[in-house]
């Protein structure tokens, strides 16, 4: 398609709107939020139709311009999807409201009431790729922690992010709430996009979700405060002293099980000692997989490795393969992960207390796992009920992110006449 | 004086060894780091000669250069100022460690033991003007919260900053510290500041002390990640119901007390009801303190009061300077806050508890006060025992930031082979 873009005053225009429909959204009941979120999903099944007529016709432009067929299967609603997106806004229905919890509260000597209670950030703004889906899931955890939502989806999922926000911003209107609670960013293009994230004062935090070069555009241009997510180049060393059945199991679990997620593990490690033991197991475990290997010169002595060069080191690969390297020890393993981990998740496989611990310490990732697989840095396996992304950074939140990662807070004092 | 510049390289190199020493400094224990800030203190007594010479070279080139009275009194340094810095480093080494701290642990039904755990950011790089105290007492704070510190103070306070580096970073080598464990951030002019704010990767967060200039120069050039701090445009709402006597005692202390920190007041909205009876007395009490106020009409009357703009709802005097304005009722005054503050701290005086909630639930700022002094928004009136600054952002941290703030937090993950 072409990309349509908008102008600062417009994406701006939008932005303030979102600020308005912030303050009432700030002060709102759990029932009155729970009662939106219900009414948007009813609106969902009842203008399915709607909806899936957008997505068709993204789906015809997305095969004119060539897109891929998994990008395709990323891109196209069924009436099964649509239900599905319903249902999970449902599901933040049943959560519990961070807003309005107090994070802590004391008294001081000299009788001041001090409390510091969670408060919705205001306007949230999500940039995000392909599956349409995240339209729905942001829009509803926006509203459930109190926050207004932007929303900017990818150019070939335009249609369908615009029914969908007609059909969700219709219903908030018709239970009560701001029809501003949930928006798209006009345009489609980069420029657009710059707008947004120069919009101090209107915007009180972005949150990219999609690939580096996405996250990198955003870090680079954007002056309003941001978390990172989701890139996740993870790594898995397997200790001299590890149980190998379970290495062998974490290692494929980690790899293979779903390999287009951040989760998803991209280098092996493994200590020299084992190596001789471990690789050739490893390899056929892999290979029953369908997984590529791209080793150093210890696993490319087996002629189904590829030689790993840097390139191999520093990528998210995202698919079935996966790097692999022998360490002379714990400390090498470390420094490979400092190295070159973008500071995800990552596992160790071993039975020796000191070595987790060291591990544990000196690994400087949103998630480090001790003989489980990597797979687990995830809202849901962490009982969080919903996220909204997986931060790879360490301001405000790291790891995945649930609804209280979308609140900020207040500090309230209370005296009766206190002056210093 | 002539600003130096550093280059890009420079700066990195430097950004680089501070990434070296923060991998130790993670690791140390409260024992070890209490040590430092002890030897630290020691040190400066011990040093204080030096110190005292580099601080009369600055405060002479700042003569020639022009720099008022009250700019020298700041950058000027006294035995007792150095034994004030040393006193606070041994204060910062009484306080809690909080690294390690368990901030949320479960298990979940699968077994999986989950814990949330403080670590320290890594590097830590401050930016701040003119006071030399800053330097040591961010070098303590990020010591005890076990991140490496990169300083960079303003160029009047070059020399002065640089003996005080050199003398910190000598103690914590003698007592085992990473001699790199607090560092001088290379170049006294914007460009080299740039490069800091660009160095991601080696900088995982930079906080800047000072004026609304200086925030706004970090804001829209960095990439790394900021806390805003400081700037404070603070309201005082008296409302129809308030105690006028206890509103008289707020209002002059808020404004009066001290006029140049950012928790003082700069703007007092008074409800139209009680305006004849208010107005009088208050200008009264503020006049005694040769306060000038700037008012709306309501208050120009009065021939003391200068005739309000729109420039001094936007200012931030930190001077015996108040603007002040007459409003309808609670919903203007709010609507007045929420276009003018800087999000600071705003205070309302009142007896009726139905507005007092509605001025906590709609006024969006990191602290609400009731019916007490805009003056409290203070690390050591909170309780904190050390601050490092006030954050006037909603990412992270908002409001006084004490030791734990410098912190992050890591997800420990614990299986015995979990996989998915």
């Amino acid at each position: 398609m072409t990309d349509e873009t908008a102008t600062e005053q417009d994406v701006r225009a939008v932005a303030a709107r979102a600020r308005d429909a912030a303050v009432e959204l700030a002060t709102l009941t759990r029932a009155a939020k729970d009662g939106g979120l219900h009414a948007m999903a009813d609106a969902l099944l009842d203008g399915a139709d709607a909806v899936l007529a957008a997505n068709r016709r993204d789906v015809e432009a997305g095969r004119q311009d060539g897109l891929s067929e998994a990008l395709i299967d990323r891109l196209a609603l069924t009436p099964e999807r649509v239900a599905a997106m319903a249902q999970g806004l449902r599901d933040v229905a049943g959560l519990p409201d961070p807003v309005g919890e107090v994070v802590r509260g004391y008294t001081q000597p000299n009788g001041l009431e001090i409390r510091q209670v969670r408060v919705p950030f205001g306007v949230l703004a999500m940039i995000y790729e392909a599956r349409p889906n995240v339209t729905v899931d942001a829009a509803g955890l926006a509203l459930k922690s109190g926050n207004a939502a932007l929303l900017r989806g990818s150019g070939s999922a335009f249609r369908s992010n615009g029914a969908l926000v007609d059909v969700l911003a219709a219903a908030a209107e018709k239970s009560g709430l701001p029809r501003e609670s949930v928006q798209l960013v006009p345009g489609t293009d980069r420029s657009s996009v710059g707008h947004l994230l120069r919009a101090r004062g209107l915007v009180d935090l972005v949150i990219p979700r999609g690939g580096a070069g996405l996250i990198n555009y955003v870090v680079e241009n954007a002056t309003v405060p941001v978390i990172e997510t989701g890139v996740g180049n993870v790594h898995v060393y397997v200790d001299r002293s590890a149980d190998l059945d379970m290495a062998e199991r974490i290692v494929v679990n980690a790899k293979a099980s779903r390999v287009s997620v951040c989760n998803a593990a991209e280098t092996l490690l493994v200590h020299r000692d084992i190596a001789e033991e471990f690789i050739p197991r490893v390899l056929t475990a892999l290979g029953e997989k369908g997984v590529t290997v791209h080793g150093d010169e210890s696993f490319s002595r087996h002629e189904e490795v590829v030689p790993a060069t840097d390139a191999d080191w520093a990528a998210e690969y995202l698919s079935l393969d996966l790097a692999a390297r022998v360490v002379g020890d714990i400390d090498e393993a470390i420094a490979h992960i400092r190295r070159w981990s973008s500071g995800h998740t990552e596992a160790i496989v071993t039975r020796d207390l000191d070595t987790a611990r060291r591990f544990i310490a000196r690994v400087d990732s949103a998630a480090v796992m001790v003989n489980a697989s990597t797979r687990f840095t995830d809202g849901g396996e962490f009982g969080f009920g919903a996220e909204i992304g997986i931060s790879t950074q360490k301001l405000h939140a790291r790891g995945p992110m649930g609804l209280p990662e979308l609140t900020s807070t207040k500090w309230v004092v209370t005296g009766d006449g206190h002056v210093r």
